[in-house]
């Protein structure tokens, strides 16, 4: 059970190593790890410096690296190479790779050579990737072949996805091919996550675990007593609050609400903050489900 | 006129700096004007200082710099900024523009922040921005609504717009509606080269700029000449001829061809190389055409 870990930002528009340190602390104390710089992080909106920088804040605080999964998939070769080089470094569990997403229509054998090329570059026996397949984002998807390819010729580094399609069908393809080999298939979302486990997956990466992590990590933990299905409903519910509004601000904005810290509500451009009044929807809808964030510093 | 400039890689996949000078000495002769990074340059496909490594290889070989219009627009709002203060420095004629594109879906009031943020932090008068209008690629439109909004508040710094849309209804609302301004409309490609000249706009920035520059150089030149209709049909059939394949490696495999010089077929992932028989079909289909490039070193 992981969360892209969203990304404060200062006044200026710069990433804030101390309320992001803050966050994952919280995060880990909630039972759940740190996939910083995914979508919902605004990964993409970083540079690879400010997002090693912030990775170094978390290594300074003594964060566990074996809980983290950063995100390190860019559009260009050598920075993906750069960024996962570094997260190796750290000792982190894995990284995240989306494939390079400014080319549409590429073909397999791109992809996988993009793959290859950072493998074979890094050389680093410590290396584990998750795929990161999220075609309505990136538009670039990653098909079971090329999972297939990968598998076979990188079997110790190609360690998992996360399955952001959305299409169960899809992910129930991946568990049944590929889990059975150790291949760990992650729903990108917790919609997904009592579905997954019944399926033998390996949990969920999932955005709401930033405002929500400790019921969806009780699920992750419990999912096979008895009230799983009403659990899962209640994480569906807080889940549905807030896809109504455009996630990560929404997200923010809840953050920014429960610390009591309204700079917690910026988001970085192409995205917009919510406006007054959707946050008082989203706090309204949230608070007719007794939402809470216990423990928020 | 300009050209989205192919960049050269190494065997090891680093961008080639003597190959790229060269490449560039060789456009600017036959009349070409160097929109280097753009999206036929694997602009995205290379890191920041990649780029910036590029373009100071074009400086300390003397080429003009009123000459260059690099793309810089990245996802990194970080990233954006820094290089397009660089080319600022450097004295480019401007920069081409592509919205962040990580995001699908994002609303005008972000991208308008995106470029106001741009603007206000590189606080130049020597700025000027062209827009770069690609959807089939970026997924992230930039709509009649937003130029509008950009031309109100930045409109000695938003210069004009590449459209690549291929939907001339787009390119010809810009023409009636912005051009008069002193927005200038490039097409992006040369088959809309004549429509968009008589409609009143600028030019075009070319992808097979690349392998036929002095034919279309010539066109933009000499476009009230009684023979213009013909040179626009003798520049969409060899405009055609290159994109029944994959149009970078085409471009690629086409120099690499006529420089007798194999290196320049490479590619980096995601994308890939023309097979040995899309090659020979290629060439076939140019020669058949009576295409050549002269000049080329």
């Amino acid at each position: 059970m992981l969360s892209p870990v969203v990304t404060p930002f200062d006044s200026a528009l710069r990433p804030d190593r101390a309320r992001f340190t803050r966050h994952c602390q919280w995060l880990l104390e909630q039972g759940v790890g740190l996939a910083v710089f995914g979508t919902n992080s605004e990964g993409n909106s970083l540079s690879v410096a400010e997002k090693i920088a912030l990775l170094e804040a978390l290594r300074e605080a003594g964060l566990p690296p074996a809980r983290m999964m950063p995100g390190t998939g860019c559009c260009a070769l050598t920075d993906s190479i750069e960024l996962t080089r570094h997260a190796v470094g750290l000792g982190c569990a894995g990284v995240l790779m989306l494939p390079p997403f400014y080319y549409k229509g590429v073909s397999d054998d791109g992809l996988f050579r993009s793959y290859a090329e950072i493998i074979e570059r890094i050389a680093d026996r410590n290396l584990r990737i998750y795929l990161y397949h999220i075609p309505p984002v990136s538009q670039v998807p990653i098909s079971l072949a090329l999972i297939e390819r990968l598998l076979r010729v990188y079997p110790g580094t190609i360690a998992g996805i996360k399955d952001s399609s959305g299409d169960w069908s899809n992910t129930q393809a991946m568990l049944e091919r590929f889990q059975p080999q150790g291949f760990d298939v992650f729903a990108g979302s917790e919609t997904f996550l009592l579905a997954t486990l019944r399926g033998g997956g390996a949990g969920c990466i999932t955005a709401t675990g930033n405002v929500n992590p400790r019921p969806i990590a009780q699920l992750f933990e419990q999912w096979r007593d008895a009230d799983a299905d009403a659990r899962q409903a209640a994480l569906d519910r807080v889940r549905a609050a807030f896809q109504a509004f455009p996630m990560i601000a929404a997200l923010k904005a809840a953050i920014a609400h429960h610390a009591t810290d309204p700079q917690w509500a910026t988001v970085r451009p192409p995205l917009f903050e919510l406006s007054g009044a959707q946050q008082e929807a989203l706090l309204r809808s949230l608070a007719g489900l007794g939402f809470s964030m216990p423990g928020l510093a």
